[in-house]
């Protein structure tokens, strides 16, 4: 059972209620209205606060500390989260994690423990580590507390959708393991029936996409080698999948060119800072016009943790 | 006199209410509470949209059209209003203005006038044009329903920091004629006695600054030369400087390379793309700690109209 009602109720005046925004030049490249939501303002910069906060403020009031795997979103959201809490965290980070998550993730009191990607499984470090030190998980999309908390990015998206009298549209959200998508798509479900989640993944780590058109569980051959970090996971979740083939549109996919452009193309005209996993659903919505429905396309700039020379890199595609 | 209730009331549902927003990270460097009011998310980029709507539509209902002169951000904000009231515009532009800015203007739908920015007169120019084509001249600083736009900044940030329990604060604007600063002022006269207006300009265009010591008006020596092109003004406005030697507290200034430096800082720990101009506020709030005298500080980041040359140059501080 997903509690979006009362992962809102805990959320309420912690996240931030980020806009929603739109541009006549967006418009003018996607051949519809676009309306985009920025999650890149949120507290960490990333949508992953508001999971964390409704898994940890729903912890047993004994909890000791708690624990993540994380390459770098949801580790951040963790770190904010147990920090106001009181608590302290602990975050299993693969190695090539970018350095301004890393920092981040320590500036923000938590202690970081690092892997191999595609080397080591940070599901087993992480659960030998919370065992040792009697530490609460909290998994970054497989946990319908973090889930629940996700979905509050879908009732705003309904609620401000509506305000703009916007009740029919696509809605794209960048998708890892799809806690946010699935999240969002529960949400919809609810309060915008006429709404339709797709989930948008970078090209060659498309699992979701896949997974959804067999309509069973397929992974990726590797972890590694796009630009899009925060969303590059082995799968579909055990408790995201199946949310997902119940409300989900098919997947989209996108290059890594693509969603560098997308991010020169929030920065221009959104004022946005966007990371390239987060720009993912943005790019769609711009250059994937032949395969959305609606008149109205609703993209989720999911985080905004860009290094500096990457994001330099973004801009020199203009 | 200057309406602010009025121009709220035509701005309702037209400006974006920008949030307030806040870093630990950025609390840390200042030595006191940060908030940022973001006007880089407002419609075309920069506050000027507020005062370009709240002037326009209070033009007569028989107007033929508007002209405008500005360095880019009061001609997008005059041609998006324009064109959303369907009234032909003009705009009159230094041949230094930002590419970009430029580009947006034309973009919008305005005709853009060059002049050679310190050897032509805009205003004569401007006068020249609209008594040519029967147009109506909006003012970028010195009308009052662009500075009554203006303030519903300052509505804005008195209604949002009173709803974070903050009711004292030193409120950081930057300064170029004073458009933004008086409107500012005169709605946290009303709304929020206990709050300060401080104008904030960049070294060597001080005009405001030193015009606020001197208790009478003086100029710059020059408009061109710093990378804060949106607020190089030669001399306080006549209608802004009466409020301002009224409700405003000493001037900062502050360095072209602190204003890069803090364009870093809303990049990556606001996830917000602010122009040079934009950011000399925030520069000043992290930076004057010594002159500053509240537990906190509200900085404006006022518009974010980069060229992406240029941003990456900032970046390149970090």
């Amino acid at each position: 059972m997903i509690d979006l009602a009362g992962a809102a109720e805990r959320l309420k005046d912690r996240a931030r209620v980020t806009p929603l925004l739109g541009s006549a030049f967006l418009d003018k490249i996607a051949g519809r209205r676009v309306l985009v939501k920025p999650e890149c303002l949120q507290h960490t910069g990333s949508f992953k606060f508001r999971g964390a906060w409704s898994a940890i403020s729903a912890l047993p009031k004994d909890t000791r500390g708690v624990l993540a795997y994380s390459s770098g979103n949801h580790a951040q959201g963790i770190a904010m989260a147990a920090g106001l809490l009181g608590l302290p965290a602990v975050i299993v980070m693969p190695h090539d994690a970018p350095a301004l998550k890393r920092a981040n993730t320590k500036a923000l009191g938590a202690e970081v423990v690092t892997y191999q990607r595609g080397k080591e499984s940070r599901e087993e470090i992480g659960a030998a580590l919370a065992e040792e030190r009697g530490l609460a998980l909290v998994k970054p999309y497989d946990d319908p507390f973090v889930i629940a908390g996700q979905g509050s990015v879908g009732l705003e998206i309904a609620a401000q959708a509506r305000a703009m009298g916007v009740s029919r549209a696509e809605v794209l959200v960048p998708c890892g393991g799809g806690g946010l998508t699935a999240g969002i798509a529960l949400a919809l479900a609810q309060e915008a029936p006429q709404m339709r989640v797709r989930p948008v993944e970078p090209e060659g780590f498309d699992d979701m996409t896949r997974s959804l058109a067999a309509r069973e569980v397929l992974s990726n051959p590797t972890e590694q080698g796009s630009v899009c970090d925060a969303i590059l996971t082995p799968q579909p979740g055990n408790l995201t999948f199946p949310i997902l083939k119940t409300h989900a549109g098919p997947g989209l996919t996108i290059s890594d060119h693509e969603a560098l452009r997308a991010m020169a193309q929030a920065f221009l005209r959104l004022k946005l800072v966007a990371e390239p996993g987060g720009a993912v659903a943005l790019a769609a919505a711009l250059w994937r016009a032949d395969k959305l429905d609606a008149d109205t396309v609703i993209a989720v700039i999911s985080g905004g943790n860009c290094d500096p020379a990457l994001f330099a890199r973004a801009l020199s595609t203009l």
